[in-house]
């Protein structure tokens, strides 16, 4: 029983700007946490040795012994080959086909694993959050763009190139709305808060009698997803349709997914999904138009719980 | 090494006409096969009575004790929970959620496992087939309707309610064709042998000015995927469009596939496969449209290969 109990895992959350690093035992619960910044600048090398140094201080301070950190979990923002390689990071001028496991392992010792960070989030919700105790998951995150993940009987659905639950990229309209990606009618287009924001600009250029335009005082550069929510609670037409339109197209690509996966359970995280009942009342009801009726028997549909820590519990969830 | 050479496997392909019975050994390689009717009226005792009466005579035939029959796989036609539990049949006079394990296992005292058909073929296609020797596999079979099944280190994606897979119901166009299912816009609709069937039927009512309308003498009854394909490998502008379109929605289908499970290997079965290159040429270049790149990298697009052997191998394949 002690030994089991001087299990402990450090989970990394490398992001564009700040990384997160906690140490974690087996159950999932942080016992620390700190921020670093990432400073990709200054090379792979500089970051991975000042998050083992971050990890070091950690455990100190937990009074924890450096040998009984049985694990480094990270997400990573990039495909991730085999929990190991990442194909490439987005936004980060490093080399391609890093070997982040290896280079840590050299460093520290100790075990490590990686994924793409919407694949931890997803892994996080599975084992320590929304998704719990179930057998599978999907996880979507709705924000600046859409992340996701599948989750199957313990595992996660990687991908042969670590391109598993790139579910914003789903096409949803044949030759539709351009989407950042360069391609046309993907998912993200029409459902992230970008997505959002964009249907939410392109309406208000031409209609301004609404109480939406009111709130943001006419300044299209301040609008945001949540002013649109918002204004619909105030029971606001313009941005009821809005809102509709957000449903109807959620509702399209969640059911082509479940149609796909037929998951127990549908996770919803990101700032679209804080919306609540207003948006997913209306998307429940539209998913029977497009999801086979067997696969909503018994479907849960929630939203994310983790928030910002589910970097952090996902990293270690590899481990567990 | 005699031990592991006396265990052999009983296949069964349970179909609406006909079932096919097969006993293999533990390669997939079919020693013996038989069909006999299904007769779906008679009740399902009576029918299982009748695959193990065959089962026995199989392996009496083969000189194979029935003792060393180590277990009993069967693809059946709807969702299937846990290997055991059938929801429903499609088209059989059965009652709901029926433990076929249970009552196999009762009738014969050999451990018994199944799966939904299309995920079955999947299965063979991974593990004996297609796809022999890749970690993951999606496979879609393109006949009347379509079947698909994931395939993903070493077991199959069935699903919380068994319709993991289902990819035929994925809608390629919001509000589109009327689906069999009572759906709008499937996959189906568009990309199987009927729905390509349905396009041509709809264009030669107001153009007869091609070969494929002489090839068929005017009988649009007549009319199969096959004659498409026949005529526009003889160069018929008319016919040549219609692959065109069959092409199109076949890439943004299997790209959407691709965006969500980014598998190593695609198969592609049924009739409509059977076109070759003709289809999975242009299918391929359409696919850059609508594919992440990153899962196009090193994929493989093949055809099947099992053909009508692929439901008894794939059956055995949940042994192994």
């Amino acid at each position: 029983m002690e030994g089991y109990k001087m299990n402990y895992y450090a989970g990394v959350d490398l992001g564009g700007t700040n990384t997160k690093i906690g140490i974690l035992n087996r159950e999932g619960d942080i016992l620390k946490s700190r921020i670093i910044k990432t400073l990709s600048a200054e090379g792979v090398d500089n970051t991975l040795e000042r998050i083992w140094k971050t990890i070091q201080e950690l455990a100190q301070e937990l009074d924890i012994n450096i040998k009984n950190i049985k694990g480094i979990g990270l997400g990573i923002p990039g495909p991730v080959l085999e929990q190991s390689i990442v194909a490439f990071f987005a936004n980060f001028p490093w080399e391609r086909n890093i070997n982040i496991k290896e280079k840590l392992e050299k460093l520290t010792g100790i075990e490590t694993k990686l994924d793409n960070d919407a694949n931890i989030i997803a892994l996080g919700e599975a084992k320590y959050g929304a998704a719990k105790g179930s057998k599978s998951s999907v996880t979507v995150a709705l924000g600046t763009g859409i992340g996701g993940g599948i989750y199957i009987d313990g595992k996660l659905v990687s991908g042969a190139k670590g391109a598993g639950g790139e579910v914003g990229h789903m096409k949803i309209v044949k030759d539709g709305k351009l989407c950042g990606c360069g391609q046309r009618g993907c998912f993200e287009a029409y459902v992230s808060a970008t997505g959002l924001i964009r249907e939410a600009v392109s309406r208000l250029t031409v209609n301004k009698q609404n109480l939406l335009y009111k709130m943001i005082d006419g300044d299209l550069m301040k609008l945001e997803a949540k002013d649109i929510f918002d204004a619909a609670r105030e029971g606001d037409a313009f941005s009821l349709e809005l809102v509709d339109y957000e449903a109807e197209y959620l509702a399209l690509g969640i059911a082509n997914i479940l149609n796909i996966i037929n998951p127990e359970v549908v996770v919803l995280g990101g700032g679209v999904a804080l919306a609540g009942d207003i948006l997913l009342n209306p998307m429940r009801e539209k998913m029977v138009k497009y999801a086979l009726p067997v696969t909503l028997e018994e479907l849960q549909i929630v939203q994310g719980v983790l928030g910002n820590e589910a970097g952090i519990k996902g990293a270690v969830g590899l481990f567990n």
